[in-house]
C-alpha cells in the first residue's frame, strides 16, 4: 500500500472523508413524500479555512454518481476527487480564499445514509424500504450539516447536472442562506426525453433477476443490469462530436464479425465503463437519486417568473454548447427565471465538444468565469477577509 | 376472426405475404464474412402491377424492427403496412402507375431467413450459429429477388433508416440497376453514437440469462432485455421536443412516490413500447440486424468523392430537422459524395419536430417531393408507359 502521489502547489493535499450523524429518532428527518428517516449520516469533506466570520464559506453538490470527495487525495489513492482541477489554492473555487464543503447525497452509496445502509429498525438493509427522496430532502439534509459547521449564510453554491439541481432548490428552499449561485449544465425541471434515459437505465437495473426486487445484498449484486443503465448514461454524457473524435469507427481487432463481443472501441469504452461502475456504485442509489432527479420540478405548475420571486442571490448559469442532454435552452430558461424576479444574473455558453461532461472537463472556462464570479460576489463585505 | 377494415379507395387493399427460396446447397449465398448460407427465404409484398416493359418497378425497404408488409391489409388484421399513408393508388409511391416491392431483411425473423429460422444442418433454430450478415448481404439476397422477378432495372428504390442504408449500398453495389434512388434519414456510415446506443440494445438483450448464449428457441425468450433495448430505441426514435409535446411532465396516476413502477406518462409510454415489441420481435433478430446496421459504412477509408464514383443514379436525400439520432449533417454528407461525383441530387431538410420517427410520419410533405422526383425520373422513356 502507500500513495505514489506527488502533490503539486494548488493542491489541497490528502483528505478525509468525514461523517455528520443527525435527526435520531424521534427527531427523524420529515421527507418530501410524508415518510420519515432517522438517523441520518451524511460524508462529507471540506477544503480550506473558514473564515472567523463564518462568511468564506462554498457548498458544492456532485452528480448523480459522484461523492463527498470531490477535492485532493485520500491516502493510497492515485486518483483525486472528482473536481479536484476546480477545487485548490489558486483554483476556482480557492481553498486559499474560500471554505469548501461537499456532501454525498442521502440516497447515495458513498457513506450518506441511503438504500443500502442499515436500517436501524431491522438491523438489515434498507433495500426498497429506503424511502423515495427528492433533490428538496438532499438540500434539506445538507442544511442540518450547514447547521453543524455552524455557517449562516453560504457565500455560495456550485454544481453541474443533479448538483445544479440542488443549487436552484437551495434558491427556493433556502433563499436568505445564499448569497450566490452556480447552476451548471442543469434544468429547471427535468424533461420527459430525461425522465426517459433515466427509466430505462431503472428498468435495466430492475430486469435483472439479481436485483431481487431490491434484496440482493446478501447474495451477488445486478451487476449486469447496472451497468447496461451506465452504458445508457455514458452515451447521453457524451456528444456526437466527441465520440467520433475519441473513437471514429475504428475497430478493437483486426475482426470485424463478431458475435457479439464488442467489435468497436466505442462498445469497449462503454464496457469498460459498465463493469468499473457496478465496482462503485449500489444498483438501489441507481434507482433512488434518478427517480430524485426525475421528479426535480422547480417549476411545478408555477409561471416561470414566479420560481425565484423575492429571491436576492447572485447567479452564475453556465451552459455548454454540444450538451444534448442538459441542452442549453434548458439553462436559458433559468437565466429567464431569473431575469423575471429580478436577479442578477450572469450567463455563459461554453463551446465545447464534450456533451455534458463538459462541466467536468471545460475547466480553464469554468475557472475564468467563475473565480470573476466569486470576486465581484465577495467584494464589499468580505473585501476585508482576504486580498483580492 | 375476420376483419372490420374498410377499404379507402387509396388502399392498395388485401394483401398476403409472399416467399421466395433460392441460394439452395451447393450455390449458397455468399456473405462478405466470408461465410456462406443457403437455402435463403425472403418474404416479399408487392403492389400495383408490373409493366409489360418491366421499367416501372419501386424496391422499399424497411428500417429495424420492419418487414414486407409494407401497404395494404392482411385478411383479418385492422392494421395496414407500416408505409401504407406513402404506398397506394395516388400516393408517393402510385401503385396505379408503379409497381411496388418490399422484402423483409435476411436476418430478419418476419419470415425471411434469420437466427430463429430452422438451420437445415441441424434441423434445430440457427441462434448464434447464423452467420453475421451486412447490409450489402440484406442488398445481395434482394438482388435475388428482383432477379427472380425479370426486373433488369428498377425506376426507384426507397427507404428511411436502415431501409436508407440499403438505398445507399445498392447504388454502390448494383449501380446500373436503380434508376433513381431515395435515402430517406440516414447515413452513408454508421457513427460512434449511433453504435454506441445499438450496443447499449444488444447488451440488454445478452445480460438477460433467459437469452442463453441466443439458444432460447425451446423456452422462454429474453423478453426483459429486448424490452429495455426497444425502450432505448424509442427515446432515440422521438425528439425532445416530441416528446414534451406529447407527454410534458405528466403523472400516470395521484401518486408521484412509487418505488419503481412508472410514475410518468413518459414511462408508461416507454414499457408499453417495450412490453409489444417483444410479442413481435425476435432477440437474436436484434442483435444480427442492429450489427448489420452498425458494420454499414460506405466510406470504408474511402474519400467521399469516390463513394459514388461513375454511378449514373439521380437521388432525392430526404432528412428532417429534429432527427438527431441520424442527424441533418449526415444526409448533408450524402449529398455531397453524390455532387462530388457529379450526381443528379436534390436534398430536402423536412422541418419536423417528430425526431427520427419522422420519416413514418411527415408523409405529406414526404409524398410531394417524392411525386414529383418520380415523374421527373419517369418522363422520357417511361412517358408512354402511363400518363403522368
Amino acid at each position: 500500500m502507500g500513495t505514489t502521489v506527488t502533490l503539486k502547489d494548488d493542491s489541497v493535499g490528502f483528505v478525509e472523508t468525514q461523517h455528520f450523524t443527525f435527526a435520531y429518532p424521534p427527531d427523524e428527518l420529515k421527507l418530501e413524500s410524508g415518510e420519515k428517516i432517522g438517523p441520518v449520516t451524511l460524508a462529507f469533506e471540506t477544503y480550506g479555512t473558514l473564515s472567523e466570520a463564518k462568511s468564506n464559506a462554498i457548498l458544492i453538490f456532485h452528480a448523480l454518481s459522484g461523492d463527498a470527495h470531490a477535492a485532493g487525495f485520500h491516502e493510497g489513492d492515485d486518483n483525486p476527487g472528482w473536481w479536484d482541477n476546480m477545487i485548490g489554492p489558486g483554483k476556482a473555487f480557492d481553498t486559499d480564499k474560500y471554505f469548501v464543503i461537499c456532501a454525498n447525497v442521502i440516497g447515495g452509496c458513498k457513506g450518506s445514509t441511503g438504500p443500502s445502509s442499515l436500517n436501524p429498525r431491522t438491523h438489515r438493509p434498507y433495500g426498497l424500504d429506503f424511502p423515495v427522496i427528492t433533490v428538496r430532502d438532499m438540500v434539506n439534509a445538507q442544511r442540518h450539516l450547514v447547521d453543524h459547521l455552524g455557517i449562516n449564510q453560504l457565500l455560495s453554491i456550485a454544481g453541474g447536472s443533479m448538483g445544479g439541481m440542488q443549487v436552484l432548490e437551495w434558491m427556493v428552499s433556502y433563499p436568505e442562506r445564499v448569497r450566490s449561485a452556480i447552476p451548471i449544465a442543469t434544468a429547471i425541471s427535468h424533461s420527459p426525453q430525461q425522465i426517459a434515459f433515466n427509466e430505462v437505465g431503472r428498468q435495466a437495473i430492475m430486469a435483472d433477476p439479481l436485483w431481487n426486487g431490491g434484496d440482493y445484498y446478501r447474495g451477488p449484486s445486478p451487476d449486469n443490469g447496472l451497468s447496461v443503465a451506465r452504458m445508457v448514461g455514458h452515451i447521453t454524457y457524451m456528444s456526437d462530436k466527441s465520440m467520433a473524435e475519441k473513437f471514429g469507427r475504428r475497430f478493437r481487432g483486426s475482426r470485424q464479425f463478431l458475435k457479439f463481443t464488442p467489435d468497436f472501441e466505442i462498445e469497449g469504452y462503454l464496457q469498460h465503463q459498465g463493469n468499473s461502475f457496478v465496482k462503485r456504485f449500489d444498483a438501489n442509489s441507481y434507482l433512488y437519486v434518478t427517480k430524485a432527479i426525475d421528479l426535480f420540478d422547480t417549476l411545478a405548475g408555477k409561471k416561470l417568473g414566479e420560481v425565484f420571486k423575492g429571491i436576492d442571490t447572485r447567479v452564475l448559469v453556465i451552459a455548454f454548447k454540444s450538451d444534448w442532454l442538459y441542452p442549453a435552452y434548458q439553462s436559458q430558461e433559468i437565466v429567464k427565471a431569473c431575469k423575471l424576479a429580478g436577479l442578477d444574473v450572469t450567463y455563459c455558453d461554453i463551446d465545447s465538444s464534450y456533451g455534458h461532461d463538459a462541466f467536468l472537463l471545460e475547466t480553464e472556462e469554468e475557472t475564468h468565469l467563475i473565480k470573476y464570479f466569486l470576486k465581484k460576489v465577495s467584494q464589499g463585505e468580505l473585501s476585508v477577509d482576504y486580498e483580492i
